[in-house]
């Protein structure tokens, strides 16, 4: 891994920024449990602590980060509304934080979103607009929104609070088991392992925190390798929460403090879902399947707990990829 | 609810079998965690405590009436092994208890057992006699079994030892909720429900203990109303945990301190079972669905925080209800 110091051009959050945001939103995001499965140890090889954010409010880690960013606005700045740009569960995860500060949330969804997450976002009462599934159809459409309304925009990963926001899953698996050998989170656009890394290290700076991404869409692996950004023209998986390429804020932050990258197929994410399907008896979302996959896989090289963040548990029921 | 005394014919538990119970069984079986739902609460229109016993060993909350019923062996009949017969839970369980201290266990299922339950069994060690589907096939295939091994028949629920194991689901969920309204399980042969009436007998004489059971499959129900046994003839749910009907010694726990019954159909099972695969994003299996289609369709006038324990959460993912 590299050892240059990284230049932001955009603010970097330090670890004292997750542990602010932890203060913050104490009380507004559950104390996710962790839980463990002798039979995923055998097959990893190590002890594995499973850090549960498909059992956080809208069934994501990404509750976290939206509460943190809308939490940090003024009264003047919220009473405009926030609106966002997601796939899903970043989409939920703003319209119930805004429901609960009684704000309007104004949400451009991709027109092939699972209906199962679209059904969420309209039931915590947000506007919801459609576009075609390009990242450049989001944009034009979040823009014309932002200027209509006035809503402050809060990005899905690329944002300091909701990296803040986002570490403190980890930071709440590092206070309780201090000695991790490795932590793995799934990459997509970066927040929630930039926000790992940063937790890590505050807390326990001899944890490797390593990245896990799909083969067919490494943009993350392939940034870290080639020192520079770059981003995902077609990625194909079913890992429909990490489809988003990295942004220079996350990728300045994962290339300071990573120490890998690891990834995993498509079959090898499927059978890791149903793994935890069968035997943990927790319903987790393709992209949460993703560093369980390189644990039971045995892709890291485990020399002591290994801790994993189950990102997320929103899955339409009527298409499981078995 | 009669108020007659009941003149068991077999040894009968008390509340204080379940304390020693659950002091034998201490550190054997998970101390299950208990859940909750906003989502499930509003849909109730009360607090909801889930006992999630599908996060139990085994996935069911069997593990603990079977580690109860080997914890109570001698030396000298642990020796010979254990044997039963079980449409899957008790089976897997059983295997469990007797892999764990080290005997045999013979189990006699039915050929139409789900494939993950029957492999769940193979996989703890177990020797599997398979039979016909019908409670006399069972019987005689499990009586030549005993003769050929001498091993020791432990009962899936017409036991002593078995009854104040499972209670202790219930006598946990007490312990740190004492002042349920009421608290609901299912109902097949009666093992689990016999269990949390004595549980709560104990710890909670006011919370009422109310049994929920599949329409069916209602042969409780129907017993209760008649005041004698009336087994189910040709019980039909999806719930294939509760096929089993009421013996002596559970119906007379039941008559004497049962609240009531409620039946639920099959539609408001596959929904329940649904909405906790979707809210709460826990695997339950049909039969765990059961009490909560009761807290959901509101069949109980709920006057405070209702207690549900999901009591199992093993199901074919290839086969699901929907």
């Amino acid at each position: 891994m590299s050892t240059m110091i990284a230049q932001p051009s955009a603010p970097q959050p330090r670890y004292e920024d997750v542990e602010h945001a932890a203060e913050r939103i104490r009380g507004l995001v559950h104390r996710t449990p962790v839980m463990t499965c002798e039979a995923i140890d055998r097959m990893a090889g190590a002890p594995v602590l499973f850090k549960c954010e498909n059992l956080q409010k809208v069934g994501a880690f990404k509750f976290r980060g939206a509460t943190h960013a809308l939490a940090c606005l003024s009264e003047a700045e919220a009473a405009r509304g926030v609106a966002t740009h997601s796939s899903g569960n970043h989409a939920a995860a703003l319209a119930l934080a805004a429901a609960r500060r009684g704000i309007a949330a104004y949400i451009v969804m991709p027109d092939n979103a699972p209906a199962v997450k679209v059904a969420a976002v309209r039931g915590y009462g947000a506007i919801i607009e459609f576009c075609e599934p390009t990242l450049q159809a989001r944009e034009e459409c979040l823009a014309r929104v932002v200027q209509r309304t006035g809503a402050v925009f809060v990005h899905p990963y690329d944002d300091e609070r909701v990296i803040a926001g986002q570490g403190t899953a980890a930071l709440e698996l590092l206070q309780d088991n201090p000695g991790l050998d490795a932590l793995l989170a799934p990459v997509g656009g970066g927040g929630l392992l930039s926000g790992t890394c940063l937790a890590a290290e505050g807390l326990s700076p001899s944890t490797r925190v390593i990245g896990v991404e799909p083969q067919g869409a490494d943009d993350a692996f392939r940034s870290l390798r080639a020192g520079q950004l770059v981003p995902s023209i077609r990625p194909n998986t079913i890992a429909d929460g990490l489809l988003t390429s990295l942004s220079e804020r996350t990728f300045s932050i994962l290339r300071r403090r990573l120490h890998g990258i690891v990834t995993v197929s498509e079959e090898q994410i499927v059978q890791a879902m149903r793994v935890v399907w069968e035997r943990m008896k927790l319903v987790i979302e393709p992209s949460a399947a993703v560093p369980v996959a390189a644990v039971i896989g045995r892709k890291i090289d485990a020399h002591g707990p290994v801790g994993v963040i189950l990102s997320g548990g929103n899955v339409d029921l009527d298409r499981l990829p078995w």
